[in-house]
């Protein structure tokens, strides 16, 4: 799994800040890792986190990562310290301490949002809540939004953030492994929302106006999402769900889709392979841009806008977990023309992708001793 | 590439032997691999193998293995021995001693078809002989057909056999990289021919009337097919073709059907990543099954028709070589609706894959100490 680390070097923290004179230091685990077009040094930020789930990249060089296990880390300069204020999570099974997303005007307010699980094992529920970063700990934390139905069931939470231009926040609800109420308005379970950065619906959902509906839904009809990106050129949102067996999906979410779980869906059922849903395809519902086959299991989502990796630019980089590999997907015409493959089998389990501020592309590894990578 | 060597275990081909009272012998590389609904030991059956290409199933439990840099090998008992009467070859590229399959009455009349380059490095032709296999070696040995055009490019023979149940001999023939011929009817370029089981075109071949097309071609519009199988229960013809970057695909082959290359394709240009060719559909061309992403690389490609492996009844199991992996596909309704990877960097770049003669999957790797493997 960790062939690279024997290929670490010793002090190479110390002499990547001297040497790059910035604040990006690191370990650096294999270099010149040759891809398709684009040749990159693969770096270990920080080490020893356990099971990150998210990062999120402060105007100082620094970040914040959230481990699904509760804590919240500040990570400087290789050192990695705990921030204060978070509050308890319920950390059972894929639940705990999830997204986290800085106010596009954190420069000025210091709000650090963050996606995580409430309640308790027998009733639990994706929520969100911001703090002001201060001093190294949140102040007045707030829980601004909760789905409204919980489950007992440690599995399917979503809930990945992504600011929309806006100023809308959108925020991915998993079914809770609770099949029917994907496709029911009246429950955010299984759904995408969009909030004002309140929490709040905004009075311009698709289904704000419905008696019957929860006016937070976006889009619907989704299983478990943890990719989410907002393309900040056309505002275009692509999302990556988990699929049975089979069946995880790329979409390109329009507001009030309905993606078409559990009803409809490409993947099958995870003993008998019979196929999943009542069918493949139905007119009403949307198809997926694509289905991911063999079976990523997908967790982060990345665009890339910057001109570092210039032959990578517009291009998507889809995490996965099972399949332990990063995607890069070439899309044009909304149809997926082309696929690498990168980071396979070099550092295991892939939570999330991120683009960092810089325009290097940032990895979080999902085990007990899982770390921040970074492409350069 | 090779880590399983090091679990081989000394001794294993003779205690194979008595264990399974048969002539299974080989070197258990790997036992109780898991797979989403099958566990199989890898065994070695053969290794030293230069760059083998096919293996064909001899009804006394024996192998035929062809290694592209001229030879033909028998494999008993873990013995590797040379057949004699093979024709000089032009080994070179990609070209060189290609497919081997025995006739479907060779047990009454030992006749073993095999593919070659032939002619010389200046103009070279993918053709196909056949001789009658006695005591260890090749007689009686005629060239059967040869391709009409030739070329220099040492790449692109394509060159695989299927028998169909009619009695005729499929055979694929690359397009040498010379992109226009694949879509002149006048040209063998680039296409899938059917010939009789002396090399002649049936009467009945697709284009057999016109005086404008070689009476050979049943399929064209390929580019470089490696893989071929022909399902035994209803005749359908699978094909994989390696298309430019990202173009692979899987085709269900139809008689006279055109399959696009070069003026279609989904696949894109090696250096530029711009697309290829003048779309990528075509009203009045066949669309693939499948277009594998990202790159396989196809090889060879078997269908599972024994019970051995239940759960694999009627898979197809594609060989990669770039991708160093077999993808085991789920069609139904001749959609691919399930993918899984098999024996991924374990044994490194997978030159071919066959259902051998008791229902277990056998697999030649590409490299100057290539293997014969079998899954068991």
């Amino acid at each position: 799994m960790r062939i690279g680390m024997r290929r670490g070097r010793a002090g190479a923290l110390v002499a990547g800040l001297a040497l790059m004179g910035s604040a990006l230091a690191g370990e650096v685990i294999e270099e010149g890792i040759g891809t398709e077009y684009e040749q990159f040094d693969l770096v270990r930020v920080a080490g020893e986190l356990e099971h990150p789930w998210s990062v999120a990249f402060l105007p100082d060089g620094g970040y914040l990562v959230t481990e699904r296990t509760g804590a919240l880390k500040h990570v400087r300069d290789g050192e990695v310290t705990t921030v204060d204020g978070v509050p308890g999570v319920v950390a059972r099974g894929q639940g705990g301490l999830l997204d986290v997303s800085l106010h596009p005007g954190f420069a000025g307010n210091g709000l650090v949002y963050f996606t995580y699980v409430t309640g308790d094992s027998d009733q639990s529920y994706t929520a969100l809540a911001r703090g002001r970063l201060e001093d190294g700990a949140l102040h007045e934390v707030e829980e601004l939004f909760r789905q409204d139905r919980g489950g007992s069931n440690p599995g399917h939470f979503g809930s990945r953030l992504a600011w929309q231009a806006d100023g809308t926040l959108l925020m991915t609800i998993g079914d809770r492994r609770q099949e029917d109420p994907a496709q029911d308005l009246a429950s955010h379970t299984g759904s995408l929302v969009r909030l004002t950065e309140d929490g709040k619906a905004p009075a311009d959902n698709p289904f704000a106006d419905r008696d019957d509906a929860q006016p937070h839904i976006f889009a619907y009809g989704l299983r478990n999402s943890q990719g989410l990106v907002v393309d900040p050129a056309d505002g275009t949102i692509w999302l990556t769900d988990h699929g049975p067996r089979g069946g995880d999906e790329l979409n390109r979410i329009e507001a009030g889709g309905n993606y078409g779980w559990p009803v409809v869906s490409l993947g099958r059922d995870y003993r008998s392979e019979e196929p999943f849903g009542e069918a493949r395809r139905d007119a009403d519902m949307t198809d997926p841009v694509y289905e991911f086959l063999p079976t990523l299991a997908p967790s982060g989502l990345a665009l890339v806008t910057a001109d570092r990796f210039e032959a990578w630019q517009g291009n998507l980089l889809a995490g996965g977990l099972r399949a332990e590999r990063i995607l890069r997907i070439v899309i044009e015409d909304d149809e997926v023309v082309h696929m690498e493959e990168l980071l396979h089998g070099k550092i295991g389990r892939i939570r999330d992708v991120r683009e960092g501020p810089e325009g290097h592309v940032y990895v979080l590894t999902d085990h007990s001793d899982g770390g921040l990578y970074r492409l350069e």
